[in-house]
C-alpha cells in the first residue's frame, strides 16, 4: 500500500487508547474493552479500513477488531471510528505474528484476510499471511468452529493459500473463483476490490475451517 | 460428449478382450493383464482418449488404464491402442462407481480426472466425480501416497471439488487457476482442453492427496 508518512500519527493514536491499542495495553483483556459481550470478528491487515468500518456499522451485534501494523494508515480507521461513533470496533496496531499476545485461546469467532500482501517471490513465502506459522496462530485464537474468510485479487496467493491451508488440515466451506461474476449480495467491498474489479481482474474468495483432530 | 451410436461398437470391443474389459473378466487380476509389472496410473472418464493414449505413449515405464462407460467412445481409444501398439494401456468399460470391483486396495499410483462432466445442477451433485462417495472409492484403491490429478475448464466444478476434497480430508500439493497462463511444459492436452483454451476459457488444475489418519 502506498502511504504518506504522517508525523502526527503516533500522537493521534496514543490520544485514543480507548479505541486503539498501540503498546499492548489491552492485551488479554480485550473483552473488557467493549461495551457489549458478543461475538468477536477480527480483520488482519485492515489497511485504510473500508471493509471493517462498513461491516462494523452493519453489524452492531458483533464486536470487531482491526489489526494493522502501519500507524500511517491506522489513523484513517481511527478517524472513521470516531466520526461514525462505532463502539463495536477497536484497533490493534501490531504485527500478525504477535496476535497470541493479545487473544485468549479460542476467543475469536471469525478472521478476515482481505487483499493481503501476496509476497510473490519464493524467498518471501514466510511472510504470506497464510504461511503455516500464521495458520498455527489462527488455530490457537479461533474458536473450534471458527472461520477464516479470505479474499484477494491475486491468483498466485489464492492458489498458494488453498495449498497451504489444506496441507495444514483446513477445509473449505465456500469457494468463489470469480466473485463478481456470481451472486453474493452480502459481499462488502474493500478499497482494493473496487479498483481491481473495475480493471477486470477476478476476485477470489473462500471460507475455511480447521479439521478437528 | 456428443457421440454417434455405433451398432458395431460392442462386437468390436468384445473381439479385443486382451485390451478392453467389458464384463469384468480382468477384475482383481489387473496386474496379470500387463506385460510389465510397473506403476499403475488410471484415468476415469477418458472420452475419446487423447490424453491417456498420449501419456501412455510417452511413458512406457508406467501401466495405464482408461475407464470409460460409453462403448461408442471407447472404440476410439481401442482403435488408437491397436494402431499405436500400446502394450501399457488397457481399457475398462464401466462406471466409476464400480471401480472397487476391479482394483485391489491401494493398487493404483495415480488417478487422472480430466474435464469430467460438471453436472452443474444441485440435484445432480451426487454424480460429480469428486462427490464424497467417489472420493471414498479413490481412497480405497489409491496407494497411501497416491495422487489425484484433476483438470477442468469448469469453474464451478473446480470450486466444488476443492471444497469436497478438502472436506473429505484431502490436501492440495499443486493448484493452477489459469493453466495456460503459467509454465507447465509437461501438460498433456485433452481434446476438450484445446477447444476451450482456444475460446479463451481458463483451464484449472490441481494435484491432491489424502491426509493419512
Amino acid at each position: 500500500m502506498r502511504m504518506r508518512y504522517k508525523p502526527w500519527a503516533e500522537d493521534y493514536l496514543k490520544a485514543h487508547t480507548d479505541i486503539v491499542d498501540i503498546d499492548g495495553e489491552h492485551a488479554k483483556q480485550l473483552s473488557q474493552w467493549f461495551d457489549q459481550q458478543q461475538p468477536l470478528y477480527i480483520e488482519i491487515g485492515s489497511g485504510r479500513g473500508q471493509f471493517i468500518t462498513t461491516i462494523a456499522a452493519q453489524h452492531p451485534e458483533i464486536n470487531f477488531i482491526a489489526i494493522e501494523r502501519e500507524k500511517n494508515v491506522m489513523v484513517n480507521i481511527l478517524r472513521d471510528v470516531i466520526d461514525q461513533e462505532l463502539t463495536n470496533l477497536k484497533l490493534i496496531c501490531n504485527d500478525a505474528a504477535e496476535l497470541t499476545d493479545y487473544f485468549e485461546p479460542h476467543e475469536v469467532d471469525r478472521i478476515f484476510l482481505n487483499f493481503s500482501d501476496p509476497w510473490p517471490k519464493r524467498r518471501h513465502t514466510k511472510r504470506r499471511l497464510t504461511y503455516h506459522t500464521f495458520l498455527a496462530i489462527y488455530k490457537e485464537i479461533l474458536k473450534e468452529d471458527g472461520e477464516i474468510h479470505f479474499k484477494t485479487d491475486n491468483r498466485g496467493l489464492f492458489a498458494y493459500s488453498l495449498e497451504s491451508m489444506s496441507q495444514f488440515g483446513m477445509y473449505f466451506t465456500k469457494i468463489n473463483l470469480n466473485l463478481h461474476d456470481e451472486d453474493d449480495e452480502d459481499n462488502i467491498e474493500t478499497e482494493y476490490e473496487r479498483k481491481f474489479a473495475d480493471k477486470g481482474s477476478r476476485i477470489y474468495r473462500m471460507e475455511a475451517r480447521f479439521h478437528q483432530s
